[in-house]
């Protein structure tokens, strides 16, 4: 099976999310890293592009990647945008239009009005259309998918998901650029810590549960006097199927290091998933006991299977987890060109109607906090 | 040391809450249990009385009880109210009016007027009304409030808190008399599972931050159809130190058992305390490690080592916390009676104003919840 | 039902175990503290007892005691023996012999030779002879054994068992005197580390399997140069029923607090218990998933039901363990009192054969491991 | 920086461990997945291998490969042993001696003798000859080996590792052909489970402690009476520097999913590692409290930072591990390349004389189990 040709915007020399996606689109062999524009300042991307092997695909801007790759008969399969926050509309869009399937990091877009237009170039070409919402990939939480979708929990009645870490809780550390801008709504928009990390969690619960959210109330707060923005927030929602939501973030929650964990409760059962030990499902039976649900175990669900490549009891991390994304998008991709359907089990990886929801629900979270917790609607336009 | 007098109005043959309270009691040998009228049925009481070991002060009544204790020399020290909860105010009433020390099982009333007229009884009497908010008796609960008060972890910026447990998840279950009354306004008042439990987490976080609740919202749900009060709530709160709090409480959180905890963040460190293991803390300073505190270690505070018994590694549990509560009720006494200032380690236990804090709280949430979450005072008017 | 007289001999002001006893004994009221000798120094027993309310059964020395006791009718029922290991043998003996049922603390004698003749006159007196191996009281544990009896695991192929604390790693410290004496033949015997804690483990395993052990092989070592007898020691043995134990214990294992643990291992299960958090018990069922079995919970044992006192989801400690040894001797006396059979989930408790059997395994791991781990026959004399 | 190219011989479709390999070449894009003879069935092999993308450096046999490989100019960097245990010494040895990089499977060889020759091979030619302990590139085993090289934990008195697990207790299962040929000495050798899984522990108790193990006695035991060769180990160990060691292995331990665990307890300090939580180091200073190292977190040690590649609280797995150990080839082989010393910090992946030490241990664990637990020297002939 040859391998599909991976392209990606930037994710330069140095960056975190750079390296993350390199090892997960190539962690399975499905794709070979063929063209990026890594860097806004051009000469630095051709360099650092040329030292990953590019060549002459090795390109200065996304501009030119756009323009060379169309041009080319190999083109890349998929394109990632990892760029800065406030580019991801512009450029997805770009290579939505001209054919490109696109897996952009989060946020999609910066508001409301341009998520519902990439929908919608989306819909209208047929590209795939991704948003990274990794955490997703866990086998474990696709797991519990699962689970709910058969009926293992009965109807869900509460869930509770949590974001919360520490790491910028110091006050001596709140003017550090690397920290402030995320506080900063001229740099970062209308939400800080809810749009950073508890979206993940919002998108967790409603992937697992498999309702969309309907209505949410916030109390957002700052701990830190100079910020402009939350660190903190509680978010009440209701979702489609009448589950009730709780959801806490923060980022000053000293003694967390990255509490992204769920709950789902329901009419027969309860489950409990926590990132930083996410290779165990803890799932308690209506008048049962408590029972460790391991990754890698027999018997599971084909959505688990799919996404477990080392045999029980030996830890998965994020990466693979990142990877299983990629995965799903491999399979997206030569299920269209095959012309055939593609895999079931596969096809969880969350798109632009999730990028989407997303930013329609932060713009409820931050409207609601100023407005003393009023309920708003949660729902972008075009879907309610 | 002569033994103080103990008795007990309620706690009859059978009730989980007697025990307990006769094992807290009797545990340091402190006090001896030398009168009760422990059963609505006077027979049954005086029976059941009579094979404890009371003889002639096994009473049939709580009246015949007072009048049989106050015209006795060696009248009872402390007597502890365990009756049904709409009993509480008239019984502590009474024996606080007649001079006696009671210590009064949550709720200590049914509405905000009576605890402020049991507020002002203690008061106008001298005589000690505490209120049994029996977890704040944990060795390390104690020890937190201690770090806490001494500026360990600087400002409190923020408290979460949660008290779930699944134990009234089925639906099946529901009608079950044992479990119907508690959803019942007509016999269990404006709350359910706020009051019965989520109340004791809020006393535990102004307990440990030393900061009243101030205002707060609230989002209660009755996620099975027919109860008629919430068996889940969410309150945000803010505190007058100006710390916010967040507080889940639940009984349909299937997979959780006795799910109290409490996590503390501030400007220089976070703590994190779980009741389900209540002899580890775990402290995160500033810029540091995560640290895991032993219940017994040396060194902690003077509020530590005074209410830990066995040595480090030994696990306490709940009914030693229970102990301490009459622990500092008998040095309470002690201190009154050789009118000397007591031990300020043991100056902790909750008292009457708690109580009423507590009904003012639960009357808030309750209000909260059915007008969407709007903020509300969370203070009994005397306190405002 | 009239309380239970009990006395105690050592425990004296200052102690860290008398007040464990006088707490267990205490705590569901079926003894009362009457009678004492509590300080090798008379006066201060004397001064010390009657401050606890013993008036004059505050006795001087042990023989004053056995004196005072033997010539009342209203003498004790149980008399505790809590004093310096060289003593338990003839203290116990005496009162044995004078009619007494007795508790010993743990060792029961300092030779094989004096645990055969207690075992003796246990058997020709017919009176209770326990010794305090408390950790068997745990509620959960009594369920492992309930559960291995009744077959839940299978035939047990393996038992692992170990204790191991930290508290004696500081060579800085090894000279202090009451660290000192546990390392120095003269004072502590042939064993200090295997003698203080490892036999609670090799107890609790035969306890639990219910199987005796019958040969072992020891690899014991000092980690700290100036000690003579080992801290740190690794048992092989095996068992009556054909199980293979295996027993780690050390005083040098920085990081553990109070490392009792016991891990069971049968032919179609598996179960793991550890006395730091001993409110769960693990069981995973060939086959099966990991499960966690919660003290209180509904539908376990007899064994179990009879040693929980407070509901599912709140810790219970070790005191609570050591009071249902108590519970059990309270049980057993009345039994014998009214010519009964005593209820077989109350006859648990450790007896003089475990005294003895346990000398026997010291004795044992001692010369093993002075015989490069040499197998040895484990077994007392008159047991073999 | 062009690609390393790479080969592997054995894992072939199906198999575990072939995946596992190629994600850990490919994950950093150091190693270019170049030839393969990946099955001992030549047109299995040949059709997998071109599939997989390798073209005509498919080949039918290691033999066919070894010829194709050594007469190109663009031959493969590295060759990976994935076959069979019995053909590990003669693939090994005949692609060192021409003039290949080998990392070769765990066991290196199946005799002492063998592995001594292989020693001396790689010696010789100055080729590289590692060995698979994968386990020993987790970040944070890394980095307790540099804590304890320098100093952080004093002297190390005592190691004990643990390898245990449960998958091979089902006694219907023995026969199976999956299980039975582990426990039968045609194939499998002189011993099962130590060889299979508690020869990892040993070799990560020396590569921490950068001490080699001398002398061992053990205890082995077959649970399940189908089989001749041991399920579960039991072995004491002396190490060169003078610490105990402790290790603990099996295969019939229900409830354990793949328990390999280390602690090292030193003069002034305590370590515990656990596999299946590897993202937590447990580091128990003299009198201080217990902490908890998380990986990725800053100013850990060099080695620690080298083998971490997502931020801190996202957990990394075994793939990852598996993967710094080829990362440390890629450098290895660099630096040969390149004639320049290799980063010290990336010098520490397993090599041949761990092979072969390993393979001594191995034959002392099984000729002291037979021998009644004699200490015997654990030290291949040409290291004694």
């Amino acid at each position: 099976m040859a391998k599909l040709k991976w392209g990606m915007i930037g994710g330069g020399e140095g960056s975190q999310i750079g390296p993350a996606h390199r090892l997960g689109a190539g962690l399975d062999g499905a794709f070979e890293f063929a063209a990026g524009a890594l860097d806004h300042r051009p000469d630095a991307g051709i360099d650092y592009g040329r030292r990953m092997g590019l060549g002459d695909r090795a390109y200065g801007s996304w501009q030119d990647m756009l323009e060379g790759e169309r041009a080319r008969e190999d083109r890349v399969d998929l394109v990632t945008v990892a760029t800065p926050n406030a580019t991801h509309f512009e450029i997805t869009k770009s290579f939505l239009e001209s054919g490109f399937h696109v897996l952009c990091e989060k946020p999609m877009t910066m508001t409301v009005e341009e998520g519902e237009e990439i929908v919608k170039i989306a819909a209208a070409t047929g590209n795939i259309c991704a948003v990274n919402y990794g955490y997703s990939g866990y086998s474990l939480v696709r797991h519990m998918k699962a689970m709910v979708a058969r009926g293992d929990i009965g109807k869900v009645r509460l869930v509770k998901a949590e974001f919360a870490h520490g790491h910028h809780a110091d006050a001596a550390d709140a003017d550090n650029p690397r920290v402030r801008w995320r506080y900063d709504p001229a740099q970062a928009g209308v939400s800080a810590q809810f749009a950073d990390c508890g979206i993940h969690a919002m998108h967790m619960a409603s992937f697992v549960c498999g309702q969309e959210v309907t209505r949410l109330s916030a109390d957002t707060v700052s701990c830190i006097d100079v910020r402009v923005l939350e660190d903190d927030a509680m978010v009440n929602f209701r979702m489609e199927g009448g589950a009730v939501g709780r959801l806490w973030t923060s980022s000053i929650a000293l003694g967390r290091q990255h509490g992204l964990t769920l709950q789902v409760f329901g009419e027969t059962g309860g489950l409990r998933w926590a990132q930083e030990h996410p290779n165990q499902l803890y799932h308690m039976p209506l008048n049962g006991r408590l029972q460790v649900i391991e990754r890698g175990e027999g018997n599971l669900s084909p959505e688990a299977d799919r996404t477990s490549r080392v045999t029980v009891g030996h830890a998965e991390g994020m990466p693979l987890a990142f990877a299983n994304i990629y995965s799903d998008l491999a399979e997206a991709i030569r299920a269209q060109k095959e012309g055939r359907p593609m895999d079931p089990a596969a096809n969880l990886y969350p798109r632009a109607e999730d990028g989407l929801r997303s930013m329609a629900a932060v713009y409820a979270v931050a409207a609601s906090g100023k407005q003393d917790g009023a309920w708003l609607d949660a729902r972008p336009p075009i879907f309610r």
